[in-house]
């Protein structure tokens, strides 16, 4: 998917939202463990349930790896399942020398027709370069993270700027708004009215809105630009909102919840 | 695996030698394109040929995980071929929110059995720790990197040093030379000796001898401890070595080649 079609998607479900697909066997609903393959299953029925409320799903491939053989056989078949209208996501945060990155780049873009993928930035150029390669195919590389540890490292001040800053500037010479995008953590809302100002044009995707407690209202003040420029995530807020024979329908109602506050900001900032 | 019986390993074979199973279809001998799952053979027959010379193997994942579910089983039961007495690496470089990096954990090391895994830093504390919680079991973090682009972030200088040294530093308050290790290029002799008056005790895993172009001599010479204190790899320098049905005799020669050099220098220097 290009950046013409993501964008236009957001205008016309007024939403901006990517649901985090991750899958947890010991928080699926019980009625679903009856299943051939109970991973897909509650998958299937999320996306079922979401699909006109949000613009992209990310599974998090650490919850189907974890899974062996079955559950690389239900990622494979959710993302058949999703339709073609939603961006995807592999949450894998790959990253290594050339040859082995390219490896990664054709088993998610090529065999997995995978939109995208989350890339680690620490080994430099050549770990990221191989997955810019690819037509309509984007790479999502961790600038802020939302977590607890972005302090270690990220924060660290280089020639008077933080690591994570020589990140979107090192790397914008390397991919463009066509083609790259970054993870910035809504957990961090007053750090992103100054990155936009050093990516005014790049798309951020955004998780940590829900159980990491960051806040939709103020990543949107500070982070929309005119082509809305964001993708915010929410992942068990959404997936676990129930837990009975209903859980879809509570997801459902997780999901709308968000996505009229989308709606509402879209129309404030853009 | 513990650290005794790594030390013990590498005395007893006068070797550090690790050896990495990056079985790539393109550049398998031909007459095992026959076999039920070429890539397993074509790692049995390395094991085979190699194990007397080596402590560690890594499999680099990128290359199972490409071959969808035939690579994971091909991966299982490589792994399973693996004696007991040698040293296991999943080169998967993971690194996740703490939640996830838990799932990574449990399935490189619960389900698959490796003794290590290597990991990003970037994320910090949360993405590693969850990987040092098992007994016995290692994490491989990101130092000081082989490729091309470990210029780019790092040898950034913050507080007057690099971002590389801040990783030392700070990881070594989160593990101990008995379940961390670290990962510091072949292809930086002339860092090497500095890294050792950070973390004297650390066993290092040295990538980029061979086809990267890594100084053997000179990274024993400045990085070598008490203990030896190094695993160096080499992967498509051994493994492919040979093309054809005698591929893994010449893998054996181009091992046997390196721990005569390993001997050598143990005996230089410990």
């Amino acid at each position: 998917m290009n950046r013409t079609e993501l964008v236009k998607e957001i205008r016309a479900k007024a939403s901006y939202l990517c649901i985090g697909l991750d899958p947890d066997l010991n928080r699926l609903p019980h009625h679903l463990l009856e299943h051939e393959n109970p991973i897909f299953e509650f998958n299937k029925q999320i996306i079922d349930a979401t699909h006109d409320l949000c613009v992209a799903y990310k599974p998090n491939i650490a919850f189907y790896e974890s899974l062996g053989v079955q559950g690389w056989i239900a990622l494979q078949k959710t993302l058949d399942y999703i339709p073609e209208t939603h961006f995807t996501i592999a949450d894998a945060k790959r990253g290594d020398i050339g040859n082995t990155s390219k490896r990664y780049a054709s088993t998610f873009f090529e065999q997995m027709s995978f939109d995208s993928i989350t890339v680690a930035p620490y080994m430099g150029i050549d770990s990221v370069q191989p997955f810019l390669e690819f037509d309509k195919k984007w790479v999502i590389l961790l600038g802020l993270t939302s977590n607890k540890g972005s302090q270690d490292f990220q924060f660290l001040q280089a020639d008077g700027k933080p690591l994570y800053e020589h990140v979107f500037r090192t790397a914008t010479t390397w991919g463009s708004p066509e083609n790259l995008m970054f993870v910035v953590g809504a957990t961090h809302p007053e750090q992103v009215q100054k990155i936009r100002t050093i990516i005014p044009d790049h798309f951020l995707l955004v998780p940590g809105i829900g159980a990491q407690g960051g806040d939709l209202a103020a990543v949107s003040r500070y982070g929309m630009n005119k082509d809305c420029g964001l993708l915010v995530n929410s992942s068990r807020g959404i997936i676990y909102a129930g837990e009975g024979e209903d859980f879809a329908a509570h997801a459902r109602a997780a999901a709308l919840a968000v996505q009229q506050q989308m709606a509402a900001l879209l129309d404030k900032y853009i």
